[in-house]
């Protein structure tokens, strides 16, 4: 019998292709490719296809991949309807969960297989995957209008995901370097080896169940405060301190009380997770674009990010995705609860990538337990505890 | 590093007190009472209790949470308007993952703890852990007639569990029997060690997420054909099979093409699965009160159990769980589509219980990936593919 280890730390749970992370050298790559290389040079709608089929597309299997995503973006008005009976107080991960899970519903029979026919047809699981991906935008975006008391965006077909997406939130065309921002963003958070959500998605699509079933199933997973959230608490943070010249004084008090600091180290990353690297890189093409002047929480973030480099750095701790993509994605004017959902949106690709696979060669997961309880024993009724 | 095991099988994936079983002897014990005596001795409310406390309660403490349990089974009007726009088509178990995700955002803030508050608080995971359960039958049992058009029939909180969820779905005061029948189906679908949706449970649990997420996650799991659902199959088998008659001549057929015969077998239990027998009895009770009277798909399923004695027996391969929870639950009137949402409405328990165990001593759930994929590779220009 194999050892016990808690939360499964270091245990294999699944043979996989899609995703290799080396921490100590700082490289992840996605089906091979290393991140930076697909952050500047590939876009989201790419990184997808690579992520469910294994191989850089050709320009007609892109193009034709990127028309349905296009295709798919609009969801049904009960989607809508279903919305505004959700509390605008909810939890925008919450109202996540509950329209995929619902959308399952509507695409009964001919659109939705379960079981073992699913396995077996490729082009099934293939247009699924496009579907939820094209619908993960929509609704998160869709609730920011319906939870404010406003008809959603409609979705615009001429537009790539990442305009697409920052359209649907503001209503307005996009500022380039908003869209090329958002786009490495997504690439970036599209997937990430085997994290919780993940898993959740493999054991859930292990009993094959449809893959709206999974992607709800996931979604609860990631909208765990241990898991997603860590970019919507680098903005309280930063809130919390105020200003630049709060920095010293604050980071002296929390390294002294040895409380976190969000969006610094990361448990998998020795050295500067490479996709910080790159989000990096775009804050400062923003900070030239705008010749500097930016809001006092960028330039809070920035002392913060000078001063952990000098304080944290020669420990191996060093400003992480979450970090950069907070203050990114703040100082695009996306409101910060909805950062875990654009996390959601950009990492459907993994899941459903880590789907697929898990369909190839499927097994259900039924891990065991190590039983620490009582030995059988007598029922005592009740008249006499 | 451990071995990689497809599944995760026999690997061990948490300490717990709930359940054992032993699957050579033919035992499962819930906190080390046989199942046995739980199923004639006890109630469903008293087994909640137990599987979330760990001990019997004494009768002060039971008619406590029976009372909690009566007062929460109401639920906010939002859920039923919700339901109108969901198709009558879809999958109820796709319903009830939609319904209990989206709870969570009527409950943020006071109700509904996330993060490492939650974990220190006893009162806030029980007290959860009754709504979710109370709530949990309310919403199967309005979908069945919402679907059809009627508005839901009110829960009472006069009746017990058992018998009010029989009578959320017939709007007629059950017949003793069915709500005898009812609450040990209830008992003994209550827990059953790590099975894939109480896995996923702990999965989602692992990231500190509200107890809607992750039962959320459970359903989108137990949804699945490998898993739940077979107590819904049992059914339509018997409407194939269609009369006693035609009963060997289906079953020579389906043994000599080693086709599955749905509520036979179980991979856990070499000998007869011990909620099985009890559900036989309760079976043999429910017939000597209609006086053998029955409908053909029962008396189907009488001759296919006593065909599958005579042939399966002797391989260890006896009618389970589902096979007689299946027939009972069509001889009561249950839609067969619903099986599963009541199956879910049980195991809630379970995973309420499960859930309550890994708060107490959290890890997140990270395992790592035997990586079979590409090496490092150079990313290649989309014109030059």
């Amino acid at each position: 019998m194999n050892e016990y280890l808690p939360g499964l730390e270091g245990v294999p749970a699944t043979r996989s292709n899609i995703s290799d992370l080396d921490g100590i050298k700082g490289i992840l790559t996605y089906r091979g490719y290393p991140i930076e290389d697909l952050a500047i040079n590939s876009t989201f709608e790419e990184t997808c296809l690579l992520l469910l089929d294994g191989r850089l597309p050709t320009r007609a299997a892109l193009d034709d991949f990127d028309r349905q995503l296009r295709r798919n973006r609009v969801v049904k008005y009960n989607i809508r309807e279903i919305m505004k009976y959700l509390p605008a107080t909810g939890h925008p991960m919450e109202m996540l969960q509950t329209a995929i899970a619902s959308l399952g519903m509507f695409y009964q029979g001919d659109e939705c297989l379960t079981g073992s026919d699913m396995c077996q047809d490729l082009n099934y699981v293939h247009n699924m995957s496009v579907k939820i991906i094209a619908r993960m935008a929509t609704i998160v975006a869709m609730w920011e209008h319906v939870r404010n008391g406003y008809d959603p965006v409609a979705p615009r077909k001429d537009l790539t995901y990442a305009e697409n997406l920052l359209y649907m939130f503001s209503g307005e065309a996009p500022d380039p370097l908003y869209a090329k921002i958002m786009d490495a963003c997504l690439i970036l958070h599209a997937e990430h080896t085997i994290n919780a959500s993940t898993f959740a998605a493999l054991v859930a699509g292990s009993t094959l169940g449809s893959p709206y079933l999974v992607v709800a199933a996931a979604i609860g997973t990631l909208a765990g405060p241990l898991h997603g959230g860590a970019n919507e608490r680098v903005v309280e943070m930063l809130e919390q301190i105020g200003s630049p010249a709060n920095v010293p004084a604050w980071l002296e008090d929390k390294l002294s009380n040895k409380e976190k600091i969000w969006g610094m180290g990361h448990r998998e990353y020795k050295v500067k997770d490479p996709r910080a690297i790159i989000l990096q890189g775009l804050m400062r093409e923003l900070m030239d674009q705008r010749s500097g002047n930016m809001s006092v929480m960028f330039d809070t973030a920035l002392a913060l990010e000078a001063a952990c480099e000098e304080r944290l750095a020669p420990k191996g701790v060093y400003p992480n995705v979450d970090f950069y993509s907070g203050i990114l994605y703040r100082e695009m004017g996306l409101p910060p609860d909805q950062f875990t959902s654009i996390f959601a949106v950009a990492r459907s690709a993994g899941w459903l990538a880590h789907w697929r696979e898990q369909l190839g060669d499927n097994r259900i997961f039924r891990p065991t337990q190590v039983y620490a309880g009582e030995s059988v024993r007598e029922y005592v009724p009740l008249d006499q505890r």
